[in-house]
């Protein structure tokens, strides 16, 4: 499933973007007579996060819709750029590409909608999630096991830890500091 | 499934008309104690009134209910015309023939319930989410793949985008707004 | 699947009692950091509730746990009794007895809880969700297809009201009530 | 299924400590856009709650995550002890002994995540969610047919109270005390 070739294009990532609704979330958004919106996280991702900061991978967040819930689940999993209101995403991966001097091909792109294509195929590894739309699927290095909201990023993230041989190493490491033995 | 007939009678279509419980959501009310009502909208139904937009496809919505929440999710979606709190939709329905200068052979119907009944019987093209109460499956003349609240605008305006030979047009239009290439 | 047994239990139905959480719901609760609690109800019901009302057949809901959400709920479904926070439900049964001046062979009883089973039992009807608890399903008269918080009520009302014979009557009038023709 | 080993184990167990999310949720936390956050819980865990109260098994919460939605459910499950934002668990689990003056072997543990496993491999009894991570199934003396949030701990408290031989009296209590008989 895992070919050679994508093999050796996962272990060069050094950074993971990923899209916010459909891929943190399973899509749907509560929205509330005095109009505010909630979203619906899994704690799931809250370790995927916790895995990649053991592992020093960056984890970044571009949403086209603009959100205060999101802002709030960034700051919850330590996400210091979370790129909202972007409809255009090669605006924000760019300026991610300067700010953390790297290169596309150090880029995880993890996305579900049509406006996540471009970012997609310019990243070095490019996910949709299972139920993500067909175009986006057709185009992308990877399709996780989960669905939206199900825990993606954590999929994702153990997913690179494991194929860049750092994975054992980072679960003592949680394990350490978790377990303080 | 999509015979000739039901080609022609889409290809009419000008203007979508959709019900909110059961269609843009899955017919689920949070209410708190405080009162307060929420929905669960979908962002595909987002994305599905941007592709309408795009091609001057109008989308209005009759919702038997009425809710600040769905008043809400109608200017995200930039809809200009939301009925609400009205069991016997005839009425708004004539009113929209009305504003905007058209025939009822122009109108698309996305309905679940017993009183979406006689709009649908009125229009050109009536669509029933496949979760739908079984007599009005019985009398519409789509059933869309998905369940109410995952996507079924969405669903009906790629549809009706394709019949009417404008989906790629339309795609690219998207592409260009939202990739500025 | 409806002996002639359980049909002659059903034409005697005058009025129906139902239990909340589980039933109008799934059994799950919303609780947020400030305390506030959410409830999560179907549409369908409110439909049912309507179906009820035109028949002249009552609905009365009695809860285990005492939630505004609950009451807020029922006074849109326009039920006018509401017991809450019982959990010895014989006690409120014997006063709805008394309010409607009915025997028990005349009511029918929704629960999915073993503290619904002393009602069940005593009711001229007893119906279980498809997702009760065994035991509740062994005493029931009948397991509804529909589970929790998918539109239950709705489906109890609609089958009494054909056992009875006065569905499409009910039917009727609601059309001319919604549509005015 | 449930080997003489055991049983024998699980005969032993006078106390049940839990985790939050994940068994008693489903992992999804709502967050809204001015910070609040939710949790849906379920009312089946609230009986399960209370026949073990009846039968004098305390439960307590050990979660790695802190949120005043936990806090408010413990209080309405009448659970004493919730310990809140500890990724090492073992420390509150000791202080447990001490509050209850009982040793590990006395301990039923249920859990799903990764922080779970050294407290799960310590207590007399560990029972994993259906849907938790391998991992944690693998180290479990038990895997739970519900999923989280659908009713684990009352799925727990059942087995406990059954193999422990007094389920039967327990529930008599619970009626005795529901039904006043």
């Amino acid at each position: 499933m895992i070919t050679k070739t994508l093999k050796d294009k996962i272990k060069k990532i050094t950074l993971i973007i990923s899209d916010v609704d459909g891929v943190l979330t399973d899509g749907t958004i509560f929205i509330g007579a005095d109009g505010t919106e909630f979203k619906r996280f899994n704690v799931e991702d809250g370790t995927g996060a916790a895995f990649a900061r053991l592992a020093s991978i960056p984890i970044v967040l571009i949403s086209g819709r603009k959100s205060e819930a999101t802002s709030i689940r960034a700051k919850e999993l330590k996400i210091e750029h979370c790129f909202q209101g972007n409809l255009d995403k090669l605006n924000p991966y760019k300026q991610i590409c300067k700010i953390y001097n790297i290169q596309p091909e150090n880029i995880a792109y993890i996305g579900d909608g049509l406006i996540d294509i471009p970012v997609m195929l310019e990243s070095g590894f490019s996910v949709a999630p299972v139920n993500a739309h067909q175009p986006v699927k057709d185009i992308s290095d990877y399709i996780s096991k989960k669905s939206g909201g199900e825990g993606v990023l954590r999929e994702v993230v153990e997913l690179i830890l494991k194929e860049k041989g750092i994975y054992n190493n980072t679960l003592e490491q949680m394990k350490k500091k978790i377990y303080k033995t």
